[in-house]
C-alpha cells in the first residue's frame, strides 16, 4: 500500500546521501579529458594542480569510481541548508488544468539563493584542507560568487570574485551580499589582470562575459602564492559535487514509489542538470529504468541545440584547457539583453557526451516566453523563481499542458534552481514591456565557431 | 530516553496546528478595546464591518474563545511554505563559545520573505468568502504588502497597496514583487486620498511614516464599493493568525523534550512576537509552566521601553479608532536612517496589556549593534537576516553571551522573522560607515506624547 506523499517532501538525516556519485563511472563512452592548448596533450594532474586544489584535481580526472564520500565538515555545512524540498507543484497543476504530476527539486532556501552552495563548500574545503590562503573565481549573475564567499566566511578562506561587468553594474546587490561574507569583487574585465588589460584593449566598453571573467580569476590564482581557482559549472567535479540534488530527490521519490517519466532542467554549463539527473541516468545508462531527460536553455545562448561538438577553450582569454563540449565558440558573447545566467558559451564535457550520444534531449527557449512561465509559477506556487530556473518551469509546463491535451498522467520532476530576489530589474523590464527575445543569426554563431582551435 | 534532535526540525504534515491560539482566552486583564474616537465608546462589531471583513472583526473582538480552527484553504495555502523550520544555531553557538542552546524558527522561507504571510492569506480568505473585490493596505519595509499581494494573487482579489514613500523609493525591488503578484502600489502619502493631501500639505517633502500610510489605505477602502481595510501588526487578530508561528515551535519543541528558558522576539507592531510566545504565554498565564520573555525594539522607534501606556490613534491621520496600547503618539515619525521595519508609533495592545501587567520584559537596541550582529549571523548561520529579525539575534546573542560568562546552559529560542534580501542599501551603508545610530531625544518623545487624545 502506498504511503500518503506529502505536500513537501524532507528527507530525514539519517536519509540523506553520505557520498557523491560520480556518473562517469557508469559511462560506457567517458567524457574527454581536458587537454593542453599547446601540446594537444590530456592534461596531468601535476599540470591542472597549479591552477586547481589537488583533492579536486583527483576528483576531475577519476572516471572510475563510482562513489566519493562527503566529508563530514561538508555534511555539517550541508546541514544549514539541505535536504532542500522536493515539492509537489498542485497549485500549478490546478492552474494548467493538467492531469500530469509536477515535482521541483527546490535549491533556492539558502542565502545564495541557488544550487551553487553545493559545490562552493566542497571547493573551499578542499582548498582549506590543502592549506590555501584563499581562491579566486569569476561569477556572472552572481549566484556561484555569493555562494562561494558564504562558503568562504565559513571557512576562513580568503576569496576574490570577478565579477562579469554587465551584472556588477546591474546587481549591486548581489555584491553587497558577497561583501558582507567578506569577499572582494572586482568587475571584469579589469585592470588587474594581463588578460583584462587585453580584453579591454582589444573591446573598449565591453560588457565582460563569463569566459573573460575566468581567465581573470585564473590569472589572478596561478601568479598569487597560496591561490588556486575554482569553478561553478562545467567541469567534471562540480556535476560531481551537484549529484547531491539528484541523489536527495532520488531517495524522497524512491520513499514514495514516485517514478518521473521526464526530468527537465536548465543548462548553462551544466552543473545543476548535471547533478540532478545524476543517479536518475546512471540507472538509464546501467539499463536499470528509463527516464525522459530535457536539457533546457536560453535561445540566446544555444550552445546544446545550435553549437558545435569540439574542442574549444573555456574561456575567453584562451588560457584555460582545451575542453570538448557543445560550443558557441569562446569568443560569443550573449546580447546584454539577456537577463541572469545561462550565458556560457560552452556545456559540461560530461552532459555533453551524453547529449551526444542520444541519452538526452536539448531545447531552446526565448526569454519572454520563460518570464511569462515564471510569472505564472510565482502566482501559483508563491515562490519568485530566478530566471535561469524558468527555463524549466517553462518546459515542465509545455510538457504538462501536452499532457492535458493527450490525457496522460505523466510524472514531471525538474529543478527549481534559485530564487528571482536580486533578478528583479529583469521582472520590471518585462513587466514594463522592455524586454525583447534575442535570437543569434547562424552568422553570428558561425562567426565565433570559426574561430574553434584545431584539434586532431 | 530523548530522541536524537535533528539540527532542523520540520513538523510533519499531520502534526501541524489545525487551529490558532487566542492568547486573550487565557489573560486574566483583556486588552482594552478599540474605541470610538468620537464617543469613546467600545467600537461595535457594526462600526468595525465598515472597515474590516466580518469574520475578522468577529475575531478581533472576541476574547473568549480559545482556538479558531483554520479553514482547509488557508491550510492548503500554509502547506506550500509551512511548516517553516525550527532550527538549533549550532555554528552561531560555537562562533560564540556558549554553553547556551540557541534555536530560531525561521520564517523567510517564502517569496514575501517573512511570517507576514501567515495572517495575509488569513485575511485575504475572509474577504473573498465575504465576496469582496479587493483590499487595500498599508506597507512600511514592504513586507506586509509583498505578502499580502502574494495572498491575493492566490485567491484572485484587487490588492492596492500604499506604501511609505521613503521604502518606496529605497526599495524599489519589493515594489517589482508586489507588481509580480498584480497588486497596485502607490508611494503615500499621496494625493489619491484626502488624508494624503491634508498631510502633504502640512509636512511638504515628507518621508511618510506607516500611520500615514494606514491613513490613506483606509480611507480607500471606506470610500471604495466592494474593499476593506486589512493591516499586517497590531490587531488582534493578526496575532491569532501568527500564533501559528510559535504553535509549531512548541509542537517541534515538546516532540523533543526542549524547554526554552528565554523566548525573545522583534518587536515592531507585534505581530512576530505575539504570534511566536503565544502558547508558551499561554502556558505561563495558566501557571503550568514559566518562561522569560523579552520584547526587542530599536532604539530609534522605542515604544515599549520610552512610550506610555495610553489610548491613541492606530495612524497619523487619525481616521482609525483609539488603541490602548504602549505607543510614541501616532505623530512620531522615527528618523529616515533607521533601516527596515518596526517603525510604527504603537504596540500591539494584547503585547501591552501583557507587559503592562509584568509578563514580559523588553529592551531597546541602537542599529548598528544590530547589524554588526546581523552580519556575524549571516556568516555563522548562512542565512542573510532581514534588519527587523536581526533585533531578535542581536538580543539572543547577549543572553549567549552571558551564558558564557555564568557556564549556564540556558536555551533560549528566538524568531527569525525575515531575509534581508531587499535591505541591501541598508547593509550597504553599514559595511561603508556611512550607518549611524538615531536615538530619540527626551523632547521628541515628549512632544508626540503631548498630543495624545484625551480618554479617560
Amino acid at each position: 500500500m502506498a504511503k500518503t506523499i506529502p505536500y513537501k517532501i524532507y528527507l530525514e538525516e539519517q536519509e540523506m546521501p553520505k557520498s557523491w556519485y560520480n556518473l562517469r563511472a557508469d559511462m560506457k563512452n567517458k567524457p574527454a579529458p581536458l587537454i593542453n592548448p599547446g601540446t594537444h596533450q590530456p592534461m596531468t594532474a601535476e599540470e591542472l594542480g597549479g591552477v586547481f586544489c589537488a583533492d579536486l584535481v583527483a576528483q576531475e580526472l577519476d572516471n572510475d569510481t563510482r562513489e566519493f564520500e562527503i566529508p563530514q565538515e561538508i555534511l555539517d555545512f550541508y546541514r544549514m541548508y539541505r535536504p532542500s524540498p522536493l515539492v509537489r507543484a498542485y497549485c500549478l497543476e490546478k492552474a494548467l488544468g493538467t492531469p500530469a504530476k509536477i515535482y521541483y527539486k527546490f535549491e533556492g532556501n539558502n542565502t545564495s539563493g541557488s544550487h551553487k552552495l553545493n559545490s562552493a563548500i566542497a571547493q573551499a574545503y578542499y582548498a582549506k584542507k590543502q592549506g590555501l590562503k584563499g581562491v579566486t573565481t569569476e561569477t556572472g549573475a552572481g549566484q556561484w560568487g555569493t555562494a562561494l564567499s558564504m562558503a568562504c566566511a565559513y571557512l576562513g578562506l580568503d576569496c576574490k570574485v570577478y565579477m562579469v561587468k554587465v551584472s556588477y553594474e546591474q546587481k549591486p546587490f548581489r555584491r553587497e551580499v558577497m561583501r558582507t561574507y567578506g569577499a572582494s569583487v572586482t568587475p571584469s574585465p579589469s585592470m588587474e589582470t594581463e588578460v583584462g588589460r587585453r580584453i579591454l584593449e582589444a573591446h573598449p566598453g565591453t560588457n565582460g562575459s563569463l569566459g573573460c571573467a575566468i581567465s581573470e580569476a585564473v590569472e589572478k590564482a596561478v601568479s598569487t602564492e597560496g591561490y588556486r581557482y575554482v569553478l561553478g559549472s562545467v567541469l567534471n567535479q562540480v556535476l560531481l559535487h551537484q549529484s547531491v540534488i539528484g541523489l536527495e530527490a532520488k531517495i524522497a521519490m524512491d520513499k514514495y514509489d514516485i517514478h518521473p517519466d521526464i526530468i527537465i532542467g536548465c543548462a548553462g554549463g551544466g552543473s545543476n542538470l548535471g547533478g540532478l539527473i545524476a543517479p536518475f541516468m546512471g540507472e538509464k545508462l546501467r539499463g536499470e529504468a528509463d527516464y525522459r531527460f530535457i536539457a533546457v536553455e536560453p535561445a540566446s545562448c544555444p550552445s546544446f541545440t545550435r553549437g558545435k561538438y569540439a574542442f574549444d577553450f573555456c574561456d575567453t582569454g584562451m588560457v584555460c584547457p582545451l575542453a570538448k563540449m557543445y560550443t558557441l565558440g569562446s569568443d560569443f558573447i550573449p546580447s546584454p539583453n539577456h537577463a541572469g545566467g545561462l550565458r556560457y558559451h560552452g556545456m559540461s564535457p560530461v552532459l555533453s557526451q551524453l547529449y551526444h550520444d542520444g541519452y538526452m534531449e536539448a531545447i531552446s527557449v526565448p526569454q519572454t516566453e520563460v518570464f511569462t512561465a515564471a510569472e505564472q509559477f510565482a502566482r501559483s506556487e508563491g515562490i519568485l523563481p530566478a530566471p535561469e530556473s524558468s527555463h524549466a518551469i517553462k518546459a515542465a509546463m509545455d510538457e504538462a499542458i501536452k499532457c492535458r491535451e493527450t490525457g496522460e498522467e505523466k510524472t514531471i520532476l525538474f529543478g527549481l534552481t534559485g530564487t528571482g530576489y536580486f533578478d528583479l530589474y529583469a521582472y520590471e523590464s518585462f513587466h514594463d514591456g522592455r524586454m525583447t527575445d534575442y535570437i543569434p543569426t547562424d552568422e553570428d554563431i558561425a562567426r565565433s565557431l570559426s574561430k574553434l582551435p584545431k584539434v586532431d
